[in-house]
């Protein structure tokens, strides 16, 4: 405690602007206080500043986040686009782009893709590369998040254990944090969406379907990092479908976008995937309306036991889908307030996302912001660069 | 951060055993220390001795714990009996005793019951009752826990909304914690049983069915403090039971005890409760060996899309039916290991308890020691202290 993470965690929340500040909330000597923010300054993460505002004598100076010469970039990764955003360390969003990709092409390609992209906003948004301390990335498959690699994703061919962060550190002295991109996404909501909830569920209801859990306010990956897959719930009654995953009734297989599209291509409605199914919900089809609200009970279901075991504030849902979510958000409260307990939900809101389109990407910056600004890194690094050698590379 | 609470945490945690420690790991002056250590010491939370090994000079003085003069006492309430432990605040069990008791009768008689035992067992450990700084209750319903209010306890008559805290505090100067049972089952088995887990699930098999959820370290309450309610879960293919809470196919009206020993009961086999069934188990009767297997498989139905949802590193079976786990269990892993997904279920254990009988009341009893150590709870307990106030009552 009291280390310059420390320090640096005060000021960053606004709890000290000034040394005086400090000295009084930390309770240490005037003269350790001066050391740790020297450090930080030293070291690039804050800077002092005389106020304007002066009483009399030496104007008062304050004490801020560097976020000039601090940066991270966020990327959301899908199966046929990539958006990636260019944030300042104070969470301020200064460039963002969006490509059709296909993540199919690879790691390779995928990441040059990345590469390149940061060196555009960069230069747009007129930073050197060298303010860029983090990458945060989501990717739409299971990853283990301490070591960034990606761990038997259904729809990335050739991803399987990419050691991705080691693509960005070979060539560059910053850190890399790739997390499944539900989790960049919940993080997205209660940090930039109007959803301020310490418990809640983010719902991806896309081509598949998956789940981004806030606990207590943070993250909660579970113990391999695999929390949050719920697209192989087994929907109750609904035992006939099979699944890819070799099991049958699973929440996937039947409400997912390709399991939708595939049921309107079976009754003669042309429907390739699950933004097609949404376009045919726009347009009044019949069928694909009462399909979206079959499938919003489905989900319904599996969340209604979801309510009961974690009792969230909210629930989000997200993705593809949730742009029908008229009525795929009427069949999901429906079923959730028939089943789920009184207690758990006379209070629970489920929405559709606000962050909207930009929200995986800024949530992939969170993810990076929050490893900078974690006081443990801070120490971790700074010790690393007293002892002369280059920040650790995770 | 650096306060008197911030202080007894580096002190209860082995993290600094001298005042030189605490100036070195806080780097705070020896002048600041000395005060917040002195003020720990008038509050009678920490004392320093001398030890006997000295290397010359002055002998080292050494702080710890105050645990002869600091205690508390852990509460386990069942529908049908009461444990009751005295515990030091170093978590030490001192003396415990459990004893028959309807909670039926009603929070008066119940609560007079805790009084009087608390009063025995400090005798019998001699310990004055001035030692005892909080109680922990945990009670077989759904309780709010700001309030240590019941809310619509099922098996509870007369307890609801009954400020359980009030009967203690309007008596004694201590704080008083209820929360569920299953919640003060989770804790004891993390801190007490030898299942050292950051995400573990604890679930009760009795004549309900509930969970107590640890995430990340620490006990999972959701929003209303619902969290854990598995019983009304939905089991998939089990749609025709009906439960006592309206809806049909609920796990406990299809797995629990009470509904076991109903189905039995039925097929002309008598058995009164969970309890009953788990003897006929013991005895070899064949329908109950096969109907306590089937719960396990329902039992483990559920869990397998919790396990996908939460990824655990732990399961631990309690409760009275917990009694017949091998058959029990046999079911539940067999339906887990058979629905998760592989990443979550192939480090994942499941496990009967192993802090048995006496894990609810050491739980409880954690719950105390828990709240009278929070850094937080210290300072505002001293910031009443110095102004001259009592305590304040929570």
């Amino acid at each position: 405690m009291s280390s310059p993470g420390d320090i640096l965690d005060l000021i960053s929340r606004g709890d000290a602007a000034t040394r005086a500040d400090l000295a009084r909330v930390t309770g240490m000597a005037r003269s350790t206080v001066a050391q740790r923010v020297d450090t930080l300054i030293a070291y690039g993460l804050v800077e002092e500043r005389e106020t304007g505002a002066s009483t009399g004598g030496r104007p008062p100076r304050v004490l801020r986040l560097a976020t000039e010469r601090n940066c991270v970039v966020g990327v959301d990764l899908g199966a046929t686009h990539c958006r990636v955003a260019l944030m300042d360390i104070g969470g301020t969003l200064l460039a963002d782009r969006e490509d059709p990709l296909r993540i199919t092409e690879g790691p390779e390609a995928v990441l040059r893709h990345i590469d390149e992209r940061m060196h555009e906003l960069l230069a747009q948004a007129g930073r050197p590369l060298a303010a860029v301390k983090a990458i945060g990335i989501g990717v739409p498959g299971p990853v283990e998040f301490a070591t960034g690699r990606p761990v038997n994703p259904p729809i990335m061919p050739g991803w399987h254990e990419f050691p991705i962060p080691d693509y960005f550190t070979s060539r560059y002295d910053l850190e890399v944090l790739v997390d499944n991109d539900v989790n960049a996404l919940a993080l997205g909501e209660v940090r930039h969406g109007s959803t301020a909830a310490d418990n809640l569920l983010f719902v991806k209801v896309g081509t598949g379907i998956g789940c981004g859990i806030i606990a207590g306010g943070r993250l909660h990956r579970g113990a391999q990092g695999a929390a949050g897959d719920i697209g192989h719930i087994r929907v109750p009654g609904a035992d006939t479908a099979a699944c890819r995953c070799g099991n049958t009734g699973c929440l996937e297989a039947v409400a997912g976008g390709a399991a939708l599209a595939a049921r309107l291509a079976e009754a003669g409605v042309p429907a390739a995937d699950g933004r097609a199914v949404v376009d045919l919900v726009s347009s009044g089809d019949p069928l694909a309306v009462r399909l979206v609200r079959e499938a919003g009970r489905d989900i319904g279901d599996v969340l209604a036991g979801l309510v009961n075991f974690f009792n969230p504030e909210a629930i989000v849902v997200g993705g593809v889908m949730a742009a029908a979510h008229e009525h795929l958000l009427a069949g999901v409260r429906e079923v959730i307030y028939q089943r789920s307990l009184p207690l758990a939900t006379h209070r629970l809101t489920v929405v559709p996302t606000e962050a909207g389109e930009a929200g995986g990407a800024l949530g992939a910056g969170r993810l990076a912001i929050d490893h900078i600004l974690d006081p443990r890194n801070i120490d971790r690094a700074l010790a690393a660069h007293a002892a002369g050698a280059a920040p650790a590379a995770r």
